[in-house]
């Protein structure tokens, strides 16, 4: 029972993708020091999640153990690993681990909630390793669409485990190091008991490509094209950035940075030297007088967001640049399974205006930033573990990436969120479920996706609502007839009458004839006012509402 | 002025996908008889249309002209193109005509409406035509995804149009009509003044496959597969419904059709007679007593939608059946732009059960039922007509169209719903523009897609909603405090305290301080109460829900 143990716990990640959120622990069943790799976020939608703003991973197995947590590590600064550290930092209080250009967006988070940069604790790469309880950590640099990524090495008396993080394997991903397979087989050599691996692409059955390949495909599209060239990326993707700007210039364009984010990455390239030699940039003033042929815009908004760049100029006139007919708009992208409707009303915006739209489809104008199929074996051959347990998928890609382990005759562990994994000197086996779930920001709060908030939201959307008031007087007689409000329904219903004046006369008519007992019986009284509307709603224009039923007594 | 001219008028399906109606006209301006050609839906989602059941075209310009409408032609089967039929007849109420497959589904339609059968007269295909005005209109069979789609030989006094309908070139369709080059090339001999022509895959770069090319690997797969194997279509797409039946009787499964839609499209093939030779299919009762590896179930919802029988399956037991680890699931369709949520949640589930699943990714499971950019220029050369109108695509498949067209020296006109196009002896010309719009099928009512009744629905999902009733006494004077009900709010903000409360603390305070002369004014008093509710919400929770004002005066 008091033997110290090796475990590994996925609180957000494994079963999904985004909101990244591993546990790992050592020591005593029940009394491990623990470390926390990643506190990412994910994002919201209408269907499930109208109003919110962000989604988190439920930390309360953490909190519960609070004063067992040594570190926060975090691999990389992209919003499912990095985004939840501001929101979730206060429940957790552990020092935070990141490399300078993950340390300086970890720090912004933190910053919006007043917490200082001592909070983030700035690493250099392995075989720089920090203490934390039991566990000994190291950053090992790994090429992804976004600078500074790290895999990590997890030393503990257990043994070693090497957590990947996002990564694919680059020989020349432009920015920040290239895919360095002697480095991680150092790492590997002392025997690796697990890896944790990224399992993204493991449907993609073709070797990933290099970030290096598209120089000169961009740089010939927007040699012929014609008028102003639009490109659009992911912001945080800098390497993209670079080579989107370099083609630019080397074709006489001047660049121009259109949305926050946008900006703000570079910002953050050149502060933490990731970025030393980006062309320059000219304003959006200086823009509007470049003759559009030599002149090419980097723009937010590459999955169709609403307020970026990409909606505002799709739209019309944004910080007095406007797209017309002849012009280009590249997406440098994929689009993320959800954002399809987003991302193709700017395309048919685009078209309304005349603009050539290009998206990835030809395969010449963006690369993945992950693993596919072969390099995951690549990459399971290189470190050749006891195990390997997949992350950062929905469960397809984890049952999928487990059978490719198994396929060459390793151990695989099909781990989602809450399945604790102790990694025994037998190899790993399931210790225990936990609970896990997802908190919601919603404006200023966060609250419980399970509270039936958002529920109640989406019944509101799907069903309308109305609110009846009933008076009662002093001695519990009705003062005047039920009241009603529609909100979202239609006005008037099959009885070509008002649907509020339907609803008032059945109401009334319950009212009047309803006895002394039930009129002095709130709870009895609403249930039946509210059932009466939900009824004659059907029947009137077939919806059944969502109903709030204020019964004032005077007192 | 008074010269009798021929147009052409998208009201639904020119600028989009979904909701085909189009309007052709003979006579003198402003006086020409009508025909109408497809009247279809299109289908709703939580982002922009929540709660509302069907999207229909808005016939309000058809409505104010019923005396000039000589007949409503339906090209095929699919909801898009037939879908509104029931909906809108009344508005109409010219005759219906279509070949018998698509028939019977108009009738079923209409019949949902108590209208008789009569309403629908069945055609036969070309040479037959029906005069209908000035009209004459044959039914040209072409291959597609569902029998008897046709095209429309449309003359008029002006000169014919071809109204291509949905269609691919397809030599060996499985079920129904191969695609008739000569018939066509006969139809198009006296000189075609305008070619009407689907978009919808004028981005697809290489030549349509055969329906007939899927035979094979759907029976090997089926031959391989060790456990049960579920395959999911359209329903509507029979030919697809024959050959997986029918792969599974090569390989000794039994078939077992689950879903509505499913029976009833099998039920309207073997009705109209297009369906002679489908395997014998057993009962849900039945497939429970047959060995896994001798089962193939058919079911509904290749699009995820979440009460179909895909999603039954997934989730668990369904009609008595249930998946296992070992078992197949074949998405034998494409996920349409928009559905990738609902599919990607069924593939997981399926992978939580252990279920294999395979989907279109290799090109060898589905085809699709739309001409590819190949074949499409292989129909404007077959008609060589005056010029191409390309409809049934977004905007960009529309202009994409047209640049295909001009790309080999043809006329090509975008004109996108409400873009009346007068086809005159100099070629085409706009005419007109027409106000076009939605219909929400909500409920059982039909509201406008301006009315603000689904944008309040919106609000509400997005703000959550706040409820304030107020009780002023025969002075004027407020009895009692100002009382709030929240819907989909957070019950608690940073003040910690509930957010009623602090709600009704400032609404309380607003209340005790107004003067007579705002307590007395209904308008001020519920603005001004609404303003602080949502200031104070913004304040406490980050968020400005919708408000509801009940201000009650004692008489």
């Amino acid at each position: 029972m008091s033997a110290e143990r090796l475990i590994y716990l996925p609180l957000g990640g494994a079963g999904e993708i985004g909101m990244n959120a591993y546990v790992y622990g050592y020591g005593p069943e029940g009394a491990e020091r623990l470390i926390v790799v990643d506190l990412g976020v994910t994002f919201p939608d209408m269907d499930g999640t109208p109003g919110v703003d962000l989604i988190l991973p439920d930390v309360s197995w953490l909190d519960e153990r609070r004063d067992r947590i040594e570190a926060i590590f975090i691999t990389h600064a992209h919003e499912d690993h990095v985004g939840a550290v501001g929101h979730l930092y206060g429940r957790l209080g552990a020092p935070v681990y990141a490399r300078p250009f993950t340390a300086w967006h970890a720090r912004r988070k933190l910053g919006d909630y007043g917490i200082g940069p001592e909070a983030v604790t700035v690493v250099w790469a392995w075989p720089e390793m920090v203490e934390a309880g039991p566990f000994k950590v190291g950053f090992l640099p790994v090429s992804h669409s976004v600078p500074e990524s790290a895999g990590l090495v997890i030393d503990s008396p257990r043994g070693r485990v090497i957590h990947t993080g996002d990564f694919k394997i680059d020989h020349d991903p432009v920015v920040g190091e290239p895919f360095d397979k002697a480095l991680w087989a150092e790492a590997a050599a002392p025997g690796v008991a697990a890896l944790v691996c990224d399992s993204t692409n493991v449907f993609s059955p073709h070797p990933g490509r290099s970030e290096a390949s598209l120089a000169e495909p961009i740089a010939r599209l927007m040699d012929e094209a014609e008028g102003m060239v639009v490109a659009t990326t992911f912001a945080s993707n800098v390497a993209r950035l670079k080579t989107l700007a370099e083609a630019a210039e080397r074709v006489g364009r001047s660049v121009c940075l259109l949305g926050r984010a946008m900006r703000r990455m570079i910002e953050a390239g050149v502060e933490t030297g990731i970025l030393t030699d980006f062309p320059k940039v000219v304003s959006p003033e200086e823009a509007a007088d470049i003759p559009r042929q030599n002149l090419m815009l980097l723009v937010t908004g590459s999955q169709g967001e609403r307020r970026a760049a990409s909606a505002q100029l799709a739209q019309g006139k944004y910080m007095g640049l406007e797209l017309k007919a002849g012009d280009t708009f590249l997406f440098s992208s994929k689009t993320i399974p959800g954002n399809e409707r987003g991302v193709i009303r700017i395309m048919n915006q685009l078209s309304e205006k005349g603009v050539d739209v290009i998206d990835d489809s030809s395969g010449a104008y963006h690369v993945s930033g992950h693993a596919n199929h072969p390099d995951l074996e690549t990459m399971h051959g290189l470190i050749a573990p006891d195990a390997v347990i997949p992350m950062h998928g929905e469960h397809r890609h984890l049952r999928e990436h487990v059978k490719l382990a198994e396929a060459h005759g390793r151990a695989g562990v099909l781990a989602v969120n809450g399945t604790m994994i102790e990694l025994g000197p037998d190899g790993p086996r399931v210790a225990e479920y936990v609970e896990t779930g997802r908190l919601y920001l919603d404006g200023s709060v966060q609250i419980g996706a399970l509270d039936g908030i958002v529920r109640d939201r989406i019944r509101m959307a799907l069903n309308g609502h109305v609110t009846v008031t009933l008076i009662l007087d002093e001695e519990g007689e009705p003062l005047g007839e039920p009241w009603c409000e529609t909100m979202g329904l239609a006005e008037m219903g099959v009885s070509k009458t008002a649907l509020v004046e339907v609803l008032e006369a059945d109401l009334g008519q319950f009212v009047g004839r309803a006895d002394a007992k039930t009129l002095a019986d709130d709870d009895r009284l609403e249930k039946e006012l509210r059932s009466i509307v939900r009824r004659t709603a059907q029947a009137e224009i077939g919806k059944k509402p969502e109903v709030t039923v204020v019964v004032s007594r005077l007192a």
